[in-house]
């Protein structure tokens, strides 16, 4: 991956870092906050819901090295040590994950989806690190009020904040949600830029103090260059860490082509959403099978396939609006599910799934150096490689290079942001999908 | 159980079915169906999103003997045979679910929860019935089309309608949620009224079409005595099948506990909620424990257990609402699915959990025939039995005699509703729990 330039702010932080990378673990984070950047480094807020004088009676013993939890969260505030007793001492160590955008809806379901065990496993305790916003923050301690009445035993620590320095802090898992909604008359491009400052925010957090082995979901739109900006400014961070989520694309095409076939959603696969998160992205049924043939065998309707499949996965989020009144959280949420689970569990036998992620070394002639949906399978261990033997025809190909056209577009539209110079915005086109913020 | 008097127009219905019973379990559905009081039996609409000429190769075979589902929704509208596959053929039978006020935010959590094999476990097919409203059914439709998205492999059928006959039609568990929100200058007496009737008119619909053993889990304010009214219309299903939601309540309780002493919540047990769903509700601090040692001997502020705890019990919902700026969907969803577990799963030696159940041989000296929330324990199959060793000191006896005190007036102002005479509604204050609608 090329190393990004940055803001010369940011150059000593990230110098430093680096060098660091070899000290132990330990003093490294203590450095690495220190060199924080101080016009960012807004301290989380401390709160518990409830003060040190009204806790009378310690049960469990202070465990001898636990460690800190600063901004910590009512119950999830009291030391416990694991090891200590039978129910939970095979369990597997905590895992820390950062919820960006926590306060908002797609959240609400996604994190009592990571707190009941569901998405990491019933042995997997978690941390849940929540980032919302100034204007949000009593809504963080509502959501963390609701964890904490929900009892759940796998879920141990539960810590909210406002910056990113502080929640990102040792995170394995970030899933970037949050994102500024289009306001009335924003253009796409003024979109980009807005979020993109997020991200790359965002970006230079997690490269400053996540685990450097952090696997990054980004959510909020428009997700897949807001992916690149983040890792641009992540430059210690594997570039493949990075995914923007077209799952809930692939989800709705499965679904489609299950509902056209009259077949239950379970027999269909290899289904592959291509490139952007937006009206260009590819749905390809030409790879795609249903009960292990090809769907071009078994959809002989090739006009639908080539045009009226398309329309209804992306019309699908602005029919959900119309019907339901407010957007798919949801399924949105459980695609997030779907797309941890992928990178976690190994991809069954001869199937794939997508997800956007970054196009050096891609097999299939895609411009590098941008954020591509792309058929990925996985071994379980949370990285992915990208699938070889996929099928690219003249039409395929011709719906690719327009979907890269635009990434590449909206690439040159954030070169202020990946440290590539000036930004040139030419999007010739409104491309967000109806129904999404 | 009293038979309830009902009103004259259902009279040869319930007579009729009643009669029935030793039929066949084919003939009397049938037959019922057809005894339907017609003024109530508006057909649910049929919908589904894929039209018959737009399926083109139907893969799985038509299987003899599928019954009819002519209300399904979209992909829930195929057929399938799960003893044919591998990986499908050791599940489970598939349970029926009605979910009523299935298109609000509480169902909007559950709904995924119970589809995800959260809920009843990783080979246990549901097919989930949404009841709605008039009003509420293309955000009906809305939902259904996300829970298509989430392509759920538990999740087999999904149908939606808007009348109570033909939704519950042999459910297992009816999860009624749904409820008309207080309206501004409403009394507690006419929301009882408003309520009751759509919980008489839910318990005939149970009592005609539902499964002879479904469990009723009323969330749906006021719930205890929606319970009791839908338990009164519905004399062909036991009233122990029927419970009034105060787990979230018990899950609230714990938490405070757990913070008062400084432990992580897992170490709390025993907690009833005694009572109503009310502001008379009795957590009880006597009974509960911390690590297996009474509460009292942990806790030694008294004044606090005895005051400010059910306070906090009880004021966390309008809390949330003040921070979050909507009512706790999230972690009631949560509750409800606790309350579920609870019947399905033995409960842990020593422990138990609360219910709102129904009085008639309780041990507690709790007058008959209301609904009121005491200490159950389950072997899991379903059915639960009240706890005996419970202690009940004058300070505990003073406040249940309170809360019953409540619920006896609350039956009085629903008399017409339960077939007991005319209402006399003496209710003195308003014992809404803040933060509920």
């Amino acid at each position: 991956m090329a190393v990004a330039q940055l803001s010369p702010s940011y150059t000593e932080t990230r110098f430093l870092s680096s060098q660091l990378s070899s000290a132990s673990t330990r003093l490294y984070s203590r450095r690495r906050q220190a060199l924080r950047p101080s016009s960012k480094a807004r301290n989380a807020k401390i709160v518990c819901s409830v003060a040190p004088n009204e806790v009378q009676a310690p049960i469990t013993p202070q465990t001898k090295g636990t460690r800190n939890k600063p901004d910590c969260f009512g119950v999830f505030c009291v030391t416990y040590d694991l090891k200590a007793e039978e129910e939970t001492k095979s369990w597997k160590k905590l895992i820390n994950i950062a919820v960006s955008g926590a306060a908002g809806m797609i959240s609400n379901h996604l994190l009592f989806k990571l707190a009941s065990g569901e998405v990491f496993g019933p042995d997997q305790p978690i941390a849940l690190k929540l980032l919302g916003s100034e204007r949000s923050f009593q809504a963080l301690e509502g959501v963390a009020m609701e964890l904490e009445d929900s009892l759940y035993p796998l879920l141990r620590e539960v810590s909210i904040g406002i910056s990113p320095y502080e929640v990102f802090q040792d995170v394995e898992w970030a899933l970037l949600i949050g994102a500024k909604p289009r306001g009335p008359g924003m253009e796409r491009a003024d979109l980009l830029d807005i979020n993109g400052q997020i991200f790359a925010e965002q970006g230079k957090a997690l490269n400053a103090v996540a685990s450097r082995n952090v696997k990054v979901i980004v959510v909020g739109n428009p997700c897949n260059t807001n992916a690149l900006i983040c890792l641009k400014n992540a430059p210690d961070i594997p570039a493949k860490n990075f995914h923007a989520l077209t799952r809930l694309d692939e989800n709705r095409a499965k679904c489609q082509l299950a509902l056209k076939a009259g077949v239950f959603y379970d027999k269909v696969s290899n289904v592959t959403i291509w490139g952007n998160h937006s009206t260009t992205q590819v749905p390809d049924f030409l790879n795609a099978r249903i009960n292990g043939l090809p769907v071009t065998e078994v959809i002989k309707d090739t006009a639908w396939l080539e045009k009226e499949f398309t329309e209804k996965v992306q019309k699908r989020g602005g029919v959900l609006i119309q019907k339901w009144g407010r957007s798919s959280a949801a399924s949105t949420s459980v695609s997030i599910v779907d797309a941890i689970k992928s990178l976690i569990t190994p991809t069954p036998k001869g199937d794939w799934f997508s997800s956007g992620v970054y196009t050096n070394g891609n097999p299939y002639g895609i411009a590098e150096d941008i954020v591509f949906s792309m058929p990925c399978r996985s071994d379980g261990n949370g990285d992915y490689e990208l699938v070889k033997d996929v099928i690219i025809d003249d039409f395929l190909r011709e719906r690719l290079k327009k979907t890269e056209a635009e990434l590449l577009a909206e690439k040159r539209c954030v070169a202020h942001l990946t440290g590539e110079g000036n930004a040139y915005c030419d999007l010739p086109e409104d491309t967000m999908l109806p129904g999404e913020m």
